[in-house]
């Protein structure tokens, strides 16, 4: 069946996420002088622009041609001399990928470990950092959302937590997979460094990383000794245009920067908020349906905790979660994340950030119904269905149409 | 006049480069699955063809979501400790740039001073090395075609006087404007490391960096302790698809690398190289001929050193560069790069590389030709006559037409 392929993919992983038609069209344009105003102003305005969608007027914007891991980078080299002790709440895979980079740059590492299946307890920050008499700990290094575990950290929580026993460290946060998903106030709720990447709610092509940092992060970064270059926040910050880039500058990128601010900013952060929420309650009523024949569950085991962006589904032993996501690729066009580190062919995952509406998602879910089914994976029959029904009853709410309408009675 | 712009521009500037539609409608599309097969098998395959480019069979192929910038740091990361000695014979303005990031990771630098206007002399390289007693130098650090002075350096000549007093200091090239766009052959040349970027003679929009190791430099890695991540080769060496990126892979660039590549084998590297001769060979003819009024000269002295990839003209006091720069652009649509570092102010760059054809490399000369005539600025008449009778003459001479033809006579 289906030898040739037609109709376009249904792309459900947790990033990249799909690019809309006007962004790749912004890209879709001859490269021009680097020095062209056309290209100087749209650049400048995105970098003003950033400051909006992290939803700070203090913070300094640093745009990386690179991706999230370098973003990461960016971030800690700018902060961190040899030696600098770190605090690290484990929330899943990502948590321990920026610990990596720490370590790499020769920072002593202070783990809190944790279940991949729960949100850190804040109050164990709050004990790490009391502990902390002399105040080695440099920056608590906070995942917003780990893709891995669909899980979304409370981070004003954890401001707190730092604040109740009134450590200086840096609140550095991982906002790769929740910038543009769901809400983050970086100035409201006393981010030092926010960190994000353009391939997730951003909705651009991989290929920008990019770092806010506030006058604290900034003062701590003229003490800093890591060696850095590329990554370094003085050049950038004593210059303008191109020259921020250290090099030359991401032209397409930065057209499709522009593009997709200017759609964000037409659908306004608290709707874009709403919508994901809506399109996640619709996901995970579906997966409560599968999950009550016994062999799926929802990694998050705290609803409330459960991602926005990105929902972790656990698969008994037995299930063959790889062949589920290739089945569904390659059969039915649609593409969903595989586990992650120690999820791996454990779990699979279903993206619903960035570009995505209704039928988009109902589309993903029926065709990994569609997968099961073809498997003989053991689900319980009604997800979709009750997907459908969850999006229906959001949008009723949502306009207050009196339940039951009458003419659908 | 010209309120309106119609037409295509012209971008004559040595970098960003004219992108080719192909290469545009290659990165026009949707994103897809990280680890899709398509993403895979186009990667896979563009990883071993970046070789061919390099006229490289033993050297491993680093690919970073960067710029030219990040890829000289990626190159030095990798194979510095503190303390180390690197040899950087001056070539202009990018030789300083490259220097500065050994600088950053704590390399003491030896510089070898020199005129802008003539390559470095490779006598200076070895006497430098010999003198090297203790071999402390660990590097010689070489920009094959710097942009901002228009000359290209003799690569096989430096690695003969590195090996002419037997010092094992790895050669590392910058080829980010000259690789596709002249000859450049890795390992016959005996280069150790080879950096390079996609928006040249690579044809893609900026960001990509490319590093090309050779088995010496991979040794030398192993035992260098500069802190690196994101630039780091081990990870990169030990995995495969999307992973070789440290985290998501720039899809779109991906596929643009794909076309590209495509394109350049398409037309053979020797014809590559043919195309930039006759192209620059046809401005040098025309600048040849504007400077004959006294009040532009050529930046490189001796015609064998002139890049085929850029020209860099010398403008007399007097002569306000950049205003002949805006108003080319701002009123002939036609971006040609100012001078860089020192020559600020005092020269204008004509690129000629990557996706050029004759006609718009003489609508480039013609459109300058008019700024000097519409600004009163002093020029001998006739030199885009000269680059049309240069381009013709090249042609007649490559298809063996006997001259005169008698249709033309």
């Amino acid at each position: 069946m289906n030898q040739v392929k037609r109709g376009r993919a249904f792309l459900s992983t947790p990033g990249p996420t799909n690019v809309p038609d006007r962004v790749l069209n912004a890209m879709h344009r001859a490269a021009v002088d680097l020095n062209d105003p056309v290209l100087v102003d749209s650049m400048t305005a995105s970098f003003a622009d950033m400051k909006k969608v992290f939803q700070t007027t203090q913070s300094e914007i640093f745009i990386y041609i690179t991706n999230g891991h370098g973003a990461w980078e960016a971030a800690l080299a700018n902060v961190l001399s040899a030696g600098d002790r770190i605090l690290v709440p484990e929330t899943g895979n990502f948590s321990g990928g920026w610990r990596d980079v720490a370590a790499a740059y020769g920072a002593t590492i202070q783990e809190i470990p944790n279940d991949w299946r729960r949100a850190m307890d804040p109050a164990k920050v709050a004990e790490a950092l009391a502990a902390d008499k002399n105040h080695e700990i440099k920056a608590v290094l906070l995942v917003h959302t780990d893709t891995a575990v669909g899980i979304t950290a409370d981070v004003p929580a954890v401001r707190k937590a730092i604040d109740s026993v009134g450590h200086p460290a840096l609140l550095m946060v991982d906002t790769i997979a929740s910038l543009g998903t769901v809400d983050f106030r970086m100035d409201e709720w006393g981010v030092d460094i926010a960190v994000t990447a353009s391939q997730k709610g951003l909705m651009m092509p991989p290929g920008l990383g990019i770092v806010a940092a506030n006058p604290k992060a900034v003062e701590v970064h003229r003490h800093s000794t890591a060696p850095r270059r590329y990554w370094d926040w003085d050049a950038r910050l004593q210059s303008e245009g191109y020259r921020k880039f250290c090099g030359t500058a991401p032209e397409h990128h930065m057209f499709a920067m522009r593009e997709a601010l200017d759609m964000i900013f037409e659908e306004g952060l608290e709707n874009i908020f709403r919508r994901h929420q809506m399109l996640a309650d619709a996901v995970r009523a579906c997966v409560a349906v599968w999950a009550e024949a016994g062999a799926l569950s929802f990694n998050a085991i705290n609803p409330a905790e459960r991602s926005n962006g990105v929902t972790t589904i656990l698969t008994a032993e037995g299930i063959d979660a790889a062949l589920l996501r290739e089945t569904a690729r390659d059969r039915f066009q649609t593409a969903v994340g595989g586990g992650l580190g120690k999820l791996q062919g454990k779990a699979f995952r279903i993206g619903h950030m960035g570009d995505l509406n209704e039928g988009m998602i109902l589309g993903t879910l029926s065709a990994v119904e569609a997968t099961m089914a073809y498997l003989g994976i053991p689900y319980q029959r009604g997800g979709v269905d009750a997907a459908i029904r969850s999006i229906a009853e959001a949008h009723r709410k949502a306009d207050a149409v009196p339940t039951p309408m009458t003419r659908v009675a």
